[in-house]
């Protein structure tokens, strides 16, 4: 594969898809051409040229037999049936296949990726073949808590989801918007993507609940991917608890993590850590209040971190919250559909194509 | 005091104010008569009667000498300065003072009470004086756990808010409004009342952050009130961390918790003991994806409590999530004007004048 190669995104219309082009652009990306795909409904549609990554207006294109002949790179975000369907093909015809879709993400055979936590897990540059991104959640999350299980060690989490709806796509946003229109005039909300009203409400996470576990698909999602990601640093014993809830916010989502490290630290040196941390911005400035919020995340690359603190529920009474401690809070900040998916692709795709 | 008594309302044009005068008249509190008390700005105000509990036009009247001649409870919700200049002139009056402020809940010599909780820590019946009512977020946090509490032991809590904007009052309600229509018309929202925008955002809470510890006022009344209201259940070992966020809801807080217990026992018994528990209803359909959410627990006495299961991250991995734990995950709402503030508070009156 050449250094510049032709690139395809496989749901390009849609909201993730449309945040690729934006990063392929902002990102230079070595293009030597790019090919769109989405659903045979979305065909047709023309990318203009202020908005294409190549400078000339792109065709979406319907996807088809010998579609991906000559692409290099495919990133797919168009749902798990169509990366099911149409991964393995591109794969099979020679692509670098950035799958966004949870089809693949604990298949063994498949590497999950996230490249500041396990870029090891890589496979050869310009290997053909499915490398998984994780989930918009579970980036946000281990992106923050890396650089401390790598210095520290992270002995368990507990973790509270404040996610934007944009999550469940953009048609989510149109009905946020939509119904937050209608409570102000006055009338009722009237759910139809998600099951609860979004209006100036929140609500459990709209994926499904697992009857035995009562862990709604979200929550599985980011405990088991986030051992996996931490396969070669003893991610197995790594004990996560997590809650996800969506919130009537449009984009970027937040956090509420409470970590137990192996050992003690000062809150000076995880300051340290995570301000040189990759992808880590730490916002926390306690005089005035300002700290990580989904407006401050949105459009951005970074995880935002903030509220830094020892916990007081792992801290002996009186002891020096300055001083040695093993319990720490934070609240962090992400734009899931850069980071928590665009990005984390395509900065994969860069990896892929040294 | 007889049974029947007379009551004054001190801020009863606030949001607190005014859903005292519906918690008095949804209860038939017993009254005699009742005096409402406002600043000079809302003084002569007058509340129309179909919404006095009187069932005859009040007229608002502003604090001066002598007001309290005669009031048998005094109900204050108009801030920290009024009750610290007003309630013990109400308590010297002869009134049983129930203050919604945060003025005297650390105060030794005040008793601090949720009628579910410790109510052993009321005085006598009649006797004249001021008590405390807890902070909203608290009151709602443990109705739900003090349950599990008395039959378990809470030896730790790692608790996350997301709370409604109109615990910050009348005006932070219609900041919320007017910021989303501003944003909703492709304007830019103006923060006045929050230090951040509020529409379609989230933050850390808008009380003060100590530079010391990095808690909050909110998460440090939490913590300390919690420990206090369990004084006589071993309070003071009780470990707890919380993390206090605003969403842009208009009434009802949620609480995502995770609740460490002294012993184990089964999801099942959990259950049990909180369907059995007074204030508490559980909300827990797993299949239809139905639980606690603020528009269901708007308006309602009740706390809200669902997503009931066993945390993974202190159970065994393959371990039975039926079977005997440690850990549990909670996710509660409760209308913070409500019980969160005038309910609670005319429920201690109810408790006095026996």
């Amino acid at each position: 594969m050449p250094k510049s190669c032709c690139v395809a995104i496989v749901g390009a219309t849609g909201a993730v898809g449309q945040e690729m082009l934006d990063v392929l652009r902002q990102r230079r990306f070595p293009l030597t051409s790019l090919r769109l795909f989405a659903s045979p409904r979305s065909a047709g549609v023309q990318i203009p040229p202020e908005r294409s990554p190549t400078g000339s207006m792109i065709r979406v294109e319907p996807l088809g037999d010998g579609c991906f002949r000559g692409v290099d790179v495919a990133l797919f975000s168009a749902g798990g049936a169509i990366s099911r369907q149409w991964c393995p093909v591109a794969a099979e015809a020679g692509a670098v296949v950035v799958d966004n879709s949870s089809a693949f993400r604990m298949d063994p055979g498949v590497p999950l990726v996230i490249p500041e936590v396990n870029p090891g897990a890589l496979p050869a540059p310009r290997a053909a073949g499915i490398i998984a991104n994780p989930n918009c959640s579970t980036i946000i999350l281990m992106v923050a808590v890396h650089p401390l299980h790598v210095r520290y060690g992270v002995r368990r989490l507990v973790v509270s989801t404040y996610q934007a709806v944009s999550g469940a796509g953009a048609q989510a946003m149109e009905e946020l918007r939509e119904q937050t229109r209608a409570v102000l005039a006055g009338g009722a909300p009237e759910p139809r993507i998600f099951h609860e009203p979004c209006a100036f409400n929140l609500f459990s996470h709209n994926s499904a609940v697992d009857p035995r576990t009562g862990l709604n698909v979200e929550e599985q999602k980011m405990i088991a991917e986030s051992r996996r990601l931490w396969a070669a640093h003893g991610g197995a014993s790594v004990r996560l608890s997590a809650t996800c809830v969506r919130v009537p916010v449009l984009r970027a989502h937040c956090e509420s993590v409470n970590v137990t490290l192996e050992r003690e630290v000062t809150l000076g040196e995880v300051r340290r850590t995570l301000e040189g941390a990759p992808g880590v911005r730490v916002v926390d400035d306690r005089a005035a209040n300002r700290f990580p919020t989904p407006l401050r995340a949105s459009g951005g690359d970074d995880v935002l971190v903030g509220r830094l603190r020892a916990d007081p529920g792992q801290l002996a009474d009186g002891a020096d919250p300055e001083g040695p401690a093993r319990g720490f809070d934070l609240f962090i900040a992400g734009d899931q559909l850069r980071k928590g998916a665009a990005l984390n692709a395509v900065q994969i795709a860069e990896h892929m194509i040294v």
